[in-house]
């Protein structure tokens, strides 16, 4: 991991011209999720570990104009004052991160805690503009250190929220807090900043962020590019792999269900019924699409405490082949879900670095193989998607290398 | 389904140069799977039941130029002599085909049946060549009464085997003959027979079929199309989606275990390990391919009489996620094995026609989609050859149609 | 099956005193698993079938005063008015009973017809004391025609209900229907019926019933035996078996989570939050009370449509052992929930009878092998039930055979 | 754990006469399972960890007269030299014994080590009377410095072996002994030395051991008991569950297939086809007992290296319920071998030492719960099994505390 303003080569990207620092700044830097990046990324630049769960590391993939594992560095806001260090801790405990690398990284947590901001709640009885402004320079102080800035929400699962007239355009949610009202749910003030801060926007959460019109337009207009929504790392990456199976064989799914057991903190957010209406609505979006029909069949996401950040799904698919015939399949999915989302966050931080760096603006749609609900884009075939990354990949690497 | 020299409209396919009447020639015409794919032909061409199961019923798939439902007619060879009634009277007491629908269509079976002849077994105390040449003349005799034949393999798995010097040139196997010699499995003359009788080919077994130098030659010489080997139904089609997900998402698979629990005939001949090693080879190399690299793991094709022709797999995949993290997925499959591959081999049928009516020679890698060890192609990720297949229909519906 | 007054012998149990004829009324008798019970009853009685899942069948079970399966007649209410044969239809299609038998029996699926008698509902505005005594004339009418009546709840599962202050006493309940109140929930005006008309009662639900302090006196005061309730058949079977594994090797069960898919008539009813109340109620007590704490988990009901009576259920235990290791044990159960069901039911008549004539009265704790939620009985392990079971059993044989 | 010849308090076993200091003596001291009870003795000692896993520990046990976890302390036999801290290195990289425990009972480690002594294999070209008179004196010589000492044979599993002719008796062995000839498998050779110093003989392991009838007779002379044979650990122990649950349901189980994937030593033993005929041999056994009659099904054990001392078996069981219908249950099991089974082998030798100084002699049939394949017993039923050891451990508590 790079201290600001400093620059070195990466294993996996030999030649071409050096993209600069970048500089991830994540909205929720002491979630489990965003600790378990952290550590995992000065892992990667002090070659600790290797590049086993990301994808910017697929030899399939072009490396071209990437930033270096040791030209990243990390910076955030959060709610939560726990200290960094203390987040390692319990992941250790909850057997997320081996005890021997965090503590060969505790040295590069504590230079990233002098660079984490405090965050803001809902409801807080504040000036909204002025909170994001407040973010804004947060940002901004950040981006002063490194050559450009990625912005990704990493935060707890926000319910869903309508922010309305207020936010119909731009104007409207200048005219709204001219006025004294706060029609940001609190992610979206996040985004809002990053976009006036100048840095690109992801969304790893499927909390409202930046999908606000009034927001869409602000990124429009200042030419940004942005990607989201809410991370594909487990039940619904199988899905995306193994619906299509089903569909171009013209077996009929009758229903299928799913089952997601899970503790942590992700787990107790989504114990909140609000909350888990986010969730649900993103995981089932894409098995409908991708199978051209409703599916009936519970989906049920459960808090066990015990199981940490261990994920444990079960799927159950009913499906009728030739001549009526019934037949079954189910899967068990163990993984534990910070080490699955912890590479592909620093992934599209390198990804969405370099497309703005290629003059990228708008929804990155090929960005969608890492989303339950992809922006701009109604593709949910994980393989289509992975076809979609390498060939834009190629296109953002010819642009920024010639 | 037809009778012989007899057309008519099919649902699925209406505006389209009729392509008229196709003649299925199964090796294998006994078998549950033969069986069940002519019961399941006379109900969809007389739309007793719907494409459920059949490819060439997906509304992405080109079907212009196909061969209607109602224009394909059966023949085929069988070393068993029990009438195909009761071959379905087992089929409706397994619970593969309803009892009805073995009922509505028996009269097209005592037709069908009409249309068998012997087939050969290995060891016979036989002239090989003459062997071949009878096979052949079965199968003119057959093609005089349809517009074209595409005969199809689908009898029991033989143990892998090397025709050797004998066998590498179409000259070589001509002196073998003459010496007295029978370098060809059973397999191989009927492969021989189709082409010799000027008639397409697939390997819907491992067995070695087509797959020798001397026969490719001949093939090659009479600019016959072939496709195969060994359909994928059940377990290795899972693997073939769920594999590359692993990979492109850059996760380390350390174990894939394979458990495959059959009864019915093909379990039955499986439980000889010799026939059991073809089968596993294919199987087998698949996934490798997929992956990239080696995967330690069992495979097992275990005989369970009373399963019947329900198949259960249960596959156990070990994984290493970001910093090392161990992870894992299981899953049960439990699929009725004959009605999931009779609509293939009807699909198969379809295409494969309509190809040598495009003028298609040599293997056909788009078929892919439908084998387990595909030849003329190295590709096995599932989607990829949907994709491809798509393409290659699209060329070959142009080609027939104008 | 026994039409009324007739006797014959039974297969399993030979030289005993004869029992004379048994009656058995089910309240819900239209319902998937009274049809279920009462078609696999005449296949028993005419040995079209075997005693495959029949406990009083189990050759460690001692069979002496058992009334013979072609000694017994069934009789019933139900609120539905679809006739038997029509239901028989439909537990055919669904697969749940051979369309041969369902054809065998069917003359007598039209007896027992005759002997159905229209049931009561909730919220009906009518004074509930009548109703119980019209419901009692029912049943006494049906008892005129055989030796001895056992009543058995196998209708909807009702919402819990608490009868209050108007059905502590026999007294108290006469003093509200006096006042024209109507304190009893429907599943209790039946218990109270068969208690007036001599019958022992048993509930095969988790409904209200007779576990009313009201009536629970009267059945004390006139002498009757019954037992309930909520049959265990699924996944409360399979953990009555295995949480005592857990236990006795002192593993630590952190968590025990229960997903039940179903379809059916008691899917759809199981898909009122209120109904499922009962359900998991029952569901739940057994294993905490077995691994002797509090287990933290979710326990999902979900009705899934397509699978008709099939049910699905999946389990997943964490579990603790030496030095703290973790653990874990998943189970599927695809079981058919009224063919498992049915022979219980029947077992269970046969059981209560017996019991009646050997003299016992009050909670039959004996019989908490074959419930959720055992009257009279704080055991839930199977095991010891098991033995419980048949140490009693034996006892009853004893003195209805001396 | 002890130092030899003190004693002191154990937590859940207070008033009762001071049984003295118990010796362990392993035959396969440095292997996995003898390692992790090693450590997991040392911390039971020192109250580092709880008794979770130890069904001495279990409140329904009668503990009296039960050594105190303290008061017990390890020696052993073992062909292999790696140290036992290396050992343990080992077992905390695999996952099971947690890194701070091995840390904290280093010392404890280096204490036994010294007490270790090299142990013999097969074919060894020696006097085999002086072999096992060599064992002998090995544990004669730990005997000395305590009170009583119990051998537990948990090395490497070997392949069946017939004594033959030379060992039926104790006089036959004599002579074939004083011949030059060497009947004995190495296990047997232990279980010799074990007689003949005196000490009772546990066999956690499938091997030969003391089953041979010459060493049943020497037992015998000796008024020594024993108890075996092989751990009932895992998938096994969980068919003693759930199999008399088909049984006593009257539910007809039609096969059961079962898988076992493990690594580590034990896992590379038995990918030895010859040593996997003892263990698939006790495994089965049990089965067909519990169900009555022969249930076919494979059976595998596959070494899947990647595991290490994580087992993950999978049991697939069809059975048929009333009315012919077909029904499956399926299982998952994720344990840790050796911790499974360390506090087994540790309550075995408590439970052993008890019940000699009780008086106990020959095949300790109530210690079935353990086994697979129970010396003395033909019970396989794991309730029923409980059940029994609970009141001869009742029986020996009070012989001993009188
Ligand atoms: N881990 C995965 O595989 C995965 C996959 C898809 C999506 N996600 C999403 O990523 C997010 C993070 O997951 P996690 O496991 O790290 O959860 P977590 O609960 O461990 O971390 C969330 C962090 O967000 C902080 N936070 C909450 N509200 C905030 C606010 N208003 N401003 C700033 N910070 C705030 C919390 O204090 C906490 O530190 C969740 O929304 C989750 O749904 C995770
Ligand atoms: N899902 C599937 O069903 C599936 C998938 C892939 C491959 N296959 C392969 O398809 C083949 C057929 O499967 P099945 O289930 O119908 O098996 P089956 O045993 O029911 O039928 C095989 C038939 O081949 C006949 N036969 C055997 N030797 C012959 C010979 N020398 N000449 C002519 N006929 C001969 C047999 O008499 C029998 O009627 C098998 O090789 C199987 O491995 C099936
Ligand atoms: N394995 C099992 O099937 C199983 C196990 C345990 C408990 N049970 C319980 O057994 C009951 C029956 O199950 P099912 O599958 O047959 O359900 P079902 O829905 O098919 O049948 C219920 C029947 O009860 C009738 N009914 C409803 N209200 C009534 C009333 N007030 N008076 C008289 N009849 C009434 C309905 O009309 C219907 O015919 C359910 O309560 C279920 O929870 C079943
Ligand atoms: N859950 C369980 O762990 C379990 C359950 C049932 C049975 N068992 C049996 O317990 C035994 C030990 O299992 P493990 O996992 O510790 O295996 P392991 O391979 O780790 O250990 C076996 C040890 O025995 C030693 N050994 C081999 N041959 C010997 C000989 N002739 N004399 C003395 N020592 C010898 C080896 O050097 C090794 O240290 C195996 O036989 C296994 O089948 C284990
Ligand atoms: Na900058
Ligand atoms: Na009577």
């Amino acid at each position: 991991m790079a201290s600001p303003s400093t620059s070195s080569d990466s294993p996996s990207n030999t030649p071409a011209p050096a993209p600069g620092t970048l500089g991830v700044w994540f909205v929720g830097a002491r979630g489990s999720l965003a600790t378990t990046a952290t550590i995992g990324l000065s892992a990667l630049a002090a070659r600790l570990t290797d590049e086993t769960g990301c994808v910017t590391g697929h030899p399939d993939l072009d490396p071209r104009g990437l930033a270096p594992w040791a030209d990243i560095v990390v910076g955030g806001h959060d709610v939560d004052t726990v200290p960094l260090v203390k987040q390692a801790e319990r992941l250790v405990a909850g057997g997320v991160v081996p005890a021997i690398l965090a503590h060969q990284v505790a040295g590069e947590l504590e230079a990233t805690e002098a660079r984490l901001r405090p965050g803001v709640r809902g409801g807080e009885a504040a000036d909204q503009r002025a909170i994001v402004e407040q973010l804004a320079d947060d940002i901004r102080a950040f981006a002063a250190g490194v050559d450009r800035v990625v912005v990704i929400d990493v935060s707890s699962t926000e319910a869903p929220h309508d922010a309305g007239a207020d936010a119909v355009t731009w104007a409207d949610l200048q005219a709204a807090w001219a006025a004294g009202r706060a029609p940001l749910a609190p992610s979206s003030t996040y985004a809002c900043a990053a976009l006036l801060a100048g840095a690109p926007y992801v969304a790893f959460t499927p909390s409202p962020g930046i999908d606000v019109p009034a927001l869409l337009e602000l990124a429009a207009e200042r030419g940004l590019p942005y990607a989201g929504g809410d991370g594909k790392t487990g039940e619904t990456l199988v899905k995306s792999a193994l619906a299509p199976m089903f569909s171009t064989r013209s077996l009929a799914v009758r229903s299928w269900t799913s089952i997601n057991l899970l503790g942590g903190g992700d787990g107790s957010t989504l114990s909140d019924p609000a909350a888990r209406a986010s969730k649900t609505g993103t995981k089932r979006s894409g098995l409908e699409s991708m199978l051209g029909h409703e599916v009936p069949g519970p989906m049920h996401i459960d808090y066990v405490e015990d199981l940490g950040d261990w994920k444990t799904a079960w799927d159950h698919v009913r499906f009728d082949g030739f001549l009526g015939t019934r037949m079954t399949m189910q899967f068990t999915w163990e993984g534990c879900d910070s080490t699955l989302a912890a590479p592909l966050v620093l992934d599209l931080a390198r990804l969405t670095g370099r497309a703005a760096a290629a003059g990228e603006t708008g929804p990155l749609a090929a960005l969608g193989f890492f989303f339950k609900s992809p922006m701009g884009s109604e593709e949910h075939r994980l393989a289509q998607q992975w076809d979609a990354l390498l060939a834009w990949s190629r296109e953002c690497a010819d642009r920024v290398s010639s």
